[in-house]
């Protein structure tokens, strides 16, 4: 990480001199990690021409010593307030413009810094770490992804072949965290998914005690997350049983739906185009109505980044970004198919990170 | 939840009337969680005389009529921002003085409802819901927080029978979370310390792959967490081999300040002389310099609530309040030694939620 966040940070004084900024106090946990490699909270930074300082506490001095060698790091008294300390270092830096995360930092935080700072101007540039810089993954990210990608696919493996008949939701999503972590995971990515037959058609679903065994149809949706924070987000649905010419056929209209989407993925490509791809295939099928979210987004320090993919995004596709492809048909009280692979955008196309197989035949395991 | 919710509402009223404030628009998670009893995020709470609506997204319209039912909920269209959601409930509701939450709102959030109530006068009132609400639990939340301690109990007593010496950090807090989820718990009530030796002297430390044969002595600070929301929060220095004399030494002078600090746990007594109770004990048998910490804190739908035991806390006991009692002495390179029971205060002194033996005869546990 230390070899490629200095060119992150230089990468944001270019934005702070378009904005015309003297400096920016960064306060958002996961923009923190992006600029300087720092895994802890509750600490800041304070950067712009001629500054660059992790205002933090004593609990993480010898953290940020391991995890940010040479950058310049303030320490708070705990009895200090950590706008006060802001203050300091930014009379000392001499800042006359401010920027900082609108969208982030709370209203009393601003307040108290306000008073602290008074001959300070300051101004909001809300999300532009993320929109200009997180959402195009630099050589690092990339293999950290990848690394997030591998972890959760071993882990599914041992979960799969653990499967029974009496296997629970909630024991299966146990065992997939579980072997994610002694594989090497910080743990998992999200609070996973694992429905049973009716319970994969709920959008918001976790875990709980319904068995395998109740039907043929076992949706899992889940990612690992690297001790350094990058994320996977992969969904399978597997056929544990013996499954109805009903589920083959809506398996295959998301599988279809998928390709589509993926093979369309290229630099330059709207995100909105890249959804109705997927949206159309699934809408010809007569299952529109069954598919009502957006069709990915991107990933990272976050699970939901930059870009999406739905019918209104205005976002464009760029070599670098990370994103989801997710599409799903969600047939109520009966069962629920969703196929997820995160895909890398690259100079000329697209290169798809999940490695595990997805075609029909693959899902079948009879329990 | 159900039948506590309207109550604590009423008791949030109350504060507003006091405070000279038409309503409140509640945004913190926790908060709302507390005031509805609705366990999702992404919603808001708006309170006052005549007004008491949920906004929400279409995620959330089917819990929201389980978790609250009969509370006004407005749905928002996901097209449409949240504060423009807002101002409209407020508006209908011709809200003049409205308060908010300065220290969780964001700016942004903040100056969007700024504009789109501009005929409204705004007054952050700060942490009033969880300094003069939360910090004093009704019996539901006794009854949630027993539950959570009853979780990590079991837990613990699982992951304890498993240890061998060839056990890892990581293998053994596995287990510890397995076996909470497993047992109905919603999960960890943060993430657990398990450290070997030297590893149980350092304050912020996560589980590795040291194996417990490494040293005689094995910390392990967990806890679990309630479907609704509530937490624990215990600490067990175990002896998993034959202890040396300072071990032993060093673990009664912590029993016995803990023992003392509890003993004095009673409505009215100031949180910082219990904290000293504590922290004098420690330093006559000359570990002074080995505690650094507080001695301890609230706990109940967040880890870290109020009150706090420190030196410098201005808190005072009340009955309803659940605290952590938590004496340490940490030994660097050598080994560390932390007790921690979950109390409640009663209207005429205490209770000790933690049912788990803390001798050190009962801590010897040869693996």
């Amino acid at each position: 990480m230390s070899k490629t966040t200095p060119l992150r940070r230089e990468n944001l004084l270019s934005i702070l001199r378009r904005e015309e900024l003297d400096a920016m106090l960064v306060t958002g946990e996961s923009n923190v990690k992006y600029l300087t490699g720092f895994t802890g909270d509750s600490s800041y930074l304070l950067i712009g021409a001629g500054v660059c300082v992790v205002i933090s506490d004593s609990r993480y001095t010898t953290q940020l010593a391991e995890e940010c060698p040479g950058l310049d790091v303030f320490i708070r008294k705990t009895s200090e307030k950590i706008s006060d300390s802001v203050a300091k270092v930014a009379k000392k830096a001499k800042i006359g413009r401010l920027g900082f995360e609108g969208h982030l930092m709370s209203c009393d935080l601003r307040d108290a810094l306000g008073t602290a700072l008074d001959k300070v101007e300051f101004r909001s540039i809300g999300g532009k770490i993320e929109s200009e810089l997180r959402a195009i993954k630099d050589g690092d990210e990339v293999a950290e992804t990848i690394e997030a990608v591998r972890l959760a696919e071993r882990g599914f493996e041992v979960m799969r072949a653990s499967i029974t008949p009496e296997s629970t939701e909630l024991a299966l999503s146990w065992e997939l965290e579980r072997a994610i972590r002694m594989f090497g995971g910080k743990g998992m990515a999200f609070a996973p998914i694992v429905g049973v037959g009716d319970r994969a058609a709920l959008p918001h679903y976790s875990p709980q005690r319904y068995a395998v065994q109740q039907s043929p149809l076992l949706l899992v949706d889940w990612g690992a997350q690297t001790y350094r924070g990058y994320r996977s987000d992969i969904t399978r649905t597997l056929m544990t049983g013996t499954p109805t010419k009903k589920m083959e056929e809506v398996y295959n209209v998301v599988l279809e739906a998928q390709l589509k989407a993926i093979a369309a993925i290229k630099p330059g490509a709207k995100c909105a185009d890249i959804d109705t791809i997927a949206r159309e295939h699934i809408a010809q099928a007569g299952y529109a109505k069954y598919f009502g979210h957006g069709l990915g987004h991107g990933i990272g320090l976050d699970i939901h980044e930059q870009p999406r993919f739905s019918p209104n995004s205005i976002d464009v596709l760029q070599p670098g970004m990370i994103v989801t492809v997710e599409p799903g048909i969600y047939l109520p009280n009966k069962f629920g198919v969703r196929i997820e692979d995160d895909v890398l955008v690259t100079s000329n196309g697209h290169e798809v990170l999940t490695t595990i197989p997805k075609d029909f035949e693959s899902m079948l395991c009879g329990a």
